[in-house]
């Protein structure tokens, strides 16, 4: 079987001088502790610190990099055992979705997934041979072994990748019960929340009245009025605060804000909460929202990200049966410079408002930035002649 | 006078660790036979098998790249016995012609027609010096005696350049005379036609009415009715695919499409027809019509092709006086996620279905891609690192 | 201290066989005289040829790349001596003023104003040490003390920088004192100016009234009928050619064009004159002018300058305290097939007009070009391997 080697110098530049500048660099970082402040995990890992199952749950189920790819080649979801909507789990054997990931493992060649889970194979797992067809049940086998002992469980796994801060993301309308347990737990490892409150914020989300009811409740206020919606926020900043947050993250389709009088936010709240928003209203009350948030920033020091520019469940059919992220977000064009401005007028030259925004789309950079107390991306300026991935990264951890 | 020489490492990386792979790749493709889904020649040549006569009427004049550039150093077109509106050739010798643009050739130093042309000069025709006016009379006799030569007909070319397949693209209103010529010649030549149906779709055609004749009467369908003009398409699909069609092909400036209700199809199409269609019911037709190809594709097999964003005939004074396809055409930001949505809303789940998406705007890589059954392209993905050339490629020909 | 030492080979390419290349084509041109056709310099300076006083006064406060890194890092205008609206200046000590700015001299690194600068420490100024807090009051004495010295007086750096040509930039209401004053001198310097009337043509612009009243008294016309305004403007451009002017200059947000009939421009004109045209009658006002300048660009013979896709003043805060151009530009995209499309209609096929047009969005050059008379940036196709810098450099410099 084919040997699986990961090249110590990938994707370094194939230029010599370049390159040796790369290792040099990488040599500096390459042993520092890991600080996640977006960490797309879940924290009930850490609570439970349960041992995961086998390969197919852990890697490739929930990860929609993989299996959209290989829906694209025709390939049914049911057979990758990726859960329905609502989580209900096809009835697909681990190991067959798992051979039939292995068979289609060629497809993935050159892509960062390729990338990302050869380096998980081989130096998460020892794996020494490449995955294929002939491959897949070493592969896993060897997984499952290796995930049935004390050393992979999540909490074993977060010591020994060295990381000195994770950050999860949760919903206006979490409880934080996994952060309280993991806290409660005398575990030292260090796990903060992210208040994400998007599905109450946004009138079209499919979660929305269902989260706005969980919102209520947890916050104690009455979310029925503008003032005590507003103020139920304020209530949960200060609970995801005392699970360590730090910040706030924002995923609306567009970067737009807005600055309406409080009578037009009591009319435009009105309209919401009684169902009778359309596209437009909705529209105006995320932007309304995200300068809400901004204020509330200004008050409790939180950090805000804005990451705009996806259009989420483009694939009608997929979304009826399986339910939201499933791969069928696409990237958009997005439009910062307007979409901001209110937002600006009102905080962007607050030096106390700090502002990460994100894009999907590496033109931008050819295009929109500013330099405002508030938002400021120096590395896009900084590295004009960096590759998009840096300077990609460098905005997305700007100030 | 300089030699013509042609690095064999032209258009390779200059690092030499990757143009050492460059050269490996290209070695394991360069003697394989050349398969062209999108030949853009006309099928007359290998019908008739006729001579050319010089290279002014076979390289300068028909070449839009060539001369809109030497227009915009202010050339006049008649100079370069390019044929006005209606075929008309202007009382040019085509050896003056040929000593305007070979005096220019300096102009066209690093584009892709000057790479393309030296090519041909030297593989083709075996020519040794570089073209500038002191060579241009050497080039014109040296192609001109080659084009006399049994060598130099069009079905020897086809076979010295190893052409397993060359799809050329005709218009619904095409009879396929030159095709059905092909096939009857007994010659072994595999030259298939491609159903590009944009005159008969598009009301805004300068074309419309008189192709939209000849698809009535080669259909032998009512073509004034939504019905009859939808069965006499899938005539046409089908006479095409008797000439070996396996694609179709449609240009509009955008890739909208849309799911009108059949009412509502049967009274857009009696505007359309009835020429009171305005300019956004012309578009919402052209959208309809996409669907409907795509829908027709699904029953008949035939992969579709779209390619939006060119802005045509630009400049209106040229379009007056020498028609369509001279050069005025540009390249314009296009937007794909909420224009094919309607259409991947109905189809874009069936496996059967195959659209092949092109783009004339490589930064909309950057944004806008989607996995679904239909429409993938995988190397888009599947080579972040690779060039856009080579990224274009792969979009062009991805399933 | 560090040493400052500026590479050789910095901005050339990495690999070394483009890097023989590039330093083989700089050399070429690294000693030729510069030719300065967009210069951004005040012909104040070579009228007077008055000593400049300081490092900050003539570095730090007009250079609003400088000051707006440091304002989005939290360093207030003040404290930099940045001039607030009117000109006015802050009671700022200019040597405390240079330390805040060498203090955070390292925020730059890897920018183009540091290469810039670090050129001109060295080159110019002859500065041995990197430029930090240590060494602020050396780099402030040392020029300070250069400045004093005759071979530093403008006119002095003007004829050691060999500038074969400069082109300054006066608005539609300046009187061109400067260049008759340069011109009366003596001096043999090449000074022209360049004709800007966006201030008397942008009725959202802030000096508008303002300008357009010296305009009218410059012209001696009556400004205040449409034809009488087009007098006006014909004058001043006789009055710029008078001191050199071979080009206008045109920096809207949009390039929008519009071919109006007469009366329909007389009806416009007086909406603007009675101060009540709305955005979209402004908009409309700036395209009618933008084609008429290309009007009066081929009765003359200036070329015509458009720069596009600047948003001015986004700092509502900033724009009041500070007064125009302090940094709060952003570049936006700009469209310009359709917008150009009226102008091009009437003129594109001029021999006699040129037109540049320049982008502040790199992606541009993926989309929009067209081969024109007038308008043609043939590098961005001769170069299709080339870096965007050279392409953009290109396209600016483009016939």
């Amino acid at each position: 079987m084919p040997q699986l080697s990961l090249h110590p110098d990938r994707l370094f530049p194939a230029d010599p001088d370049t390159r040796a500048i790369a290792r040099e660099l990488y040599a500096q970082v390459a042993g520092l502790p890991i600080v996640s402040p977006h960490g797309h995990t879940d924290p009930a890992w850490f609570a439970s610190d349960a041992a995961w199952t086998n390969a197919t749950e852990l890697l490739l189920a929930p990860d929609h990099y993989l299996f959209r790819m290989l829906y694209s080649q025709g390939i049914d979801l049911d057979a990758l055992a990726v859960p329905r909507k609502g989580g209900l789990l096809p009835d697909t054997d681990p190991r067959e979705a798992w051979r039939l990931f292995a068979a289609n493992w060629h497809l993935f060649r050159g892509t960062p997934s390729s990338m990302w889970l050869d380096h998980v194979f081989a130096e998460v797992f020892g794996i020494a041979v490449t995955l294929d067809a002939g491959s897949a049940d070493h592969y896993y086998d060897t997984i499952a072994e290796a995930l049935a002992s004390p050393a992979f469980r999540p909490r074993a796994l977060f010591e020994r990748f060295n990381i000195e801060l994770l950050a999860t993301t949760e919903g206006a309308g979490d409880d934080l019960k996994h952060h309280k347990a993991i806290r409660a737990s005398g575990w030292k490892g260090n796990v903060v929340t992210t208040y994400r409150p998007d599905s109450v914020i946004d009138p079209e989300h499919d979660s929305f009245a269902r989260d706005l009811a969980r919102f209520a409740k947890l916050s104690g206020e009455d979310v029925g009025s503008w003032q005590g919606y507003l103020a139920a926020h304020r209530k949960r900043r200060a609970d995801f605060r005392d699970m360590g947050a730090t910040a706030t993250d924002h995923g609306f389709l567009s970067a737009r804000t807005a600055d309406l009088s409080t009578a037009a936010c009591e009319a435009l709240f009105a309209k919401v909460m009684g169902g009778k928003a359309d596209a437009a209203e909705a529209e105006l009350f995320r932007a309304q929202m995200l300068t809400e948030m901004a204020r509330m920033s200004l008050e409790d020091g939180m950090t805000m990200q804005i990451h705009p520019g996806a259009t989420r469940n483009h694939n009608a059919r997929l979304f009826a049966s399986h339910g939201r992220d499933k791969g069928a977000d696409i990237p958009r064009g997005t439009e910062y410079v307007e979409a901001l401005r209110p937002m600006l007028d009102l905080f962007g030259n607050e030096p106390g408002l700090t502002v990460i925004l994100f894009t999907l789309d590496e033109t931008t950079y050819a295009r929109n930035w500013r330099r405002s107390r508030a938002i400021t991306p120096p590395c896009a300026l900084a590295r004009p002649g960096g590759s998009t991935t840096a300077r990609r990264a460098c905005a997305a951890s700007a100030k």
